[in-house]
């Protein structure tokens, strides 16, 4: 199978997670864009009746247009659900989220959810956390100071771009992705980073999934995280 | 004297630091406001040649009106010196801030700074810090659930308001002030807020200031923190 086709595979998956009745956070990215389609078609055949929180404007405008109905989530009082991608997840359920560009909603979303979930192929599963680089959302105000203490920490510092501008997120902040390679101690890498001032959020998610289910050639694995 | 000349007399005391040639961090606040206007007639009188780096777009107003000139934080390598108010300082030399409003780029600029230096007037000092509340800057998305998790906390959240709305940051954001009374251990709590997710800064200003420069009614008095 090829990539796309695993993503629809978990997608699939994913989605029978959901019950009618549900508040359900729906993630952003290429793997939970089929997600969201699977999710909009069981909402159309089957007449489910949930709710979706979305991490992103893309996200919100796709379901959208699919029928799905959207609240806001400051309109909730909580989340049953999760659903998302990620970028990495390790042998100990150490994830990197946000090369969409949407980590923020996305922990935002993820730490107000009962039970989460990420839908990955299984080329996302690494033995350690870090290849990918590491996105860290930024106040714009002082952002270039933060970079150069990136820098002389040697995280080798890229600015996420948008063709000629700096990337600009949802809260309209900036993105400094980092390159450590594979990352001994995730922990006090997320430590530093969120001390650092002018550093909004960063996209090590640690401890912050229960199943992740992972598209392969046979057939989606569930793999239940030990907390 | 009135709080307003000691306000005054501190800030007059503050701009002897400032040299010829020295990058300023300028803070903000109702202090702030004459030390600006003392140093916007040293740069007058005397020819003082410097470069402000402000925290807030009404600082930049104010300075820009006297004929001080600014660069934008990021177009400066290092800021050699900065001068700002403080709601509350206790013998530790813990600090809060934030009553104005402008905490995060007060806290980015304090942090860029290699002196620091804080202008009160004698009623901000405290045995303890914590009965002028503390300030909080969350990202509007998903800011109730930060304000419910204080509730629980016990924290007394009370959004800050600009008359019927929910005031914003320079950047955007909302700002929660929380109410503990005086604080037992600042560091603990600085830990507990900067780990909330959906926080981006707080007004526990803890090891960031050299001196604070206190006006009292026979002058005033100059502490040096010990560190």
């Amino acid at each position: 199978m090829d990539q796309n086709e695993l993503k629809a595979q978990v997608s699939k998956e994913a989605v029978k997670y959901i019950q009618d009745g549900m508040i359900v956070g729906l993630g952003t990215g290429s793997t939970v864009r089929y997600m969201v389609d699977a999710l909009g078609e069981r909402v159309k055949n089957e007449g489910l009746k949930i709710i979706g929180v979305t991490t992103s404007n893309r996200t919100t405008k796709q379901a959208e247009s699919l029928g799905i109905t959207i609240k806001d989530i400051d309109d909730v009082d909580h989340i049953d659900l999760c659903i998302d991608g990620a970028d990495e997840v390790d042998d100990d359920f150490n994830g990197i989220k946000g090369g969409g560009g949407a980590l923020l909603w996305e922990k935002i979303v993820n730490n107000a959810s009962t039970k989460k979930i990420w839908i990955v192929d299984q080329s996302k599963l690494v033995p350690r956390i870090g290849d990918f680089g590491v996105p860290v959302e930024v106040i714009p105000f002082g952002s270039q100071h933060v970079f150069n203490t990136f820098e002389k920490k040697g995280y080798k510092p890229v600015w996420r771009m948008d063709g000629d501008h700096k990337y600009r997120t949802d809260e309209n902040n900036f993105i400094i992705d980092i390159h450590l390679g594979q990352i001994d101690d995730p922990h006090a890498l997320a430590e530093d980073l969120i001390h650092t001032v002018g550093v909004v959020e960063h996209g090590l998610f640690l401890n912050r999934v229960d199943d992740v289910i992972v598209g392969r050639d046979n057939g989606p694995e569930v793999l239940h995280a030990t907390k």
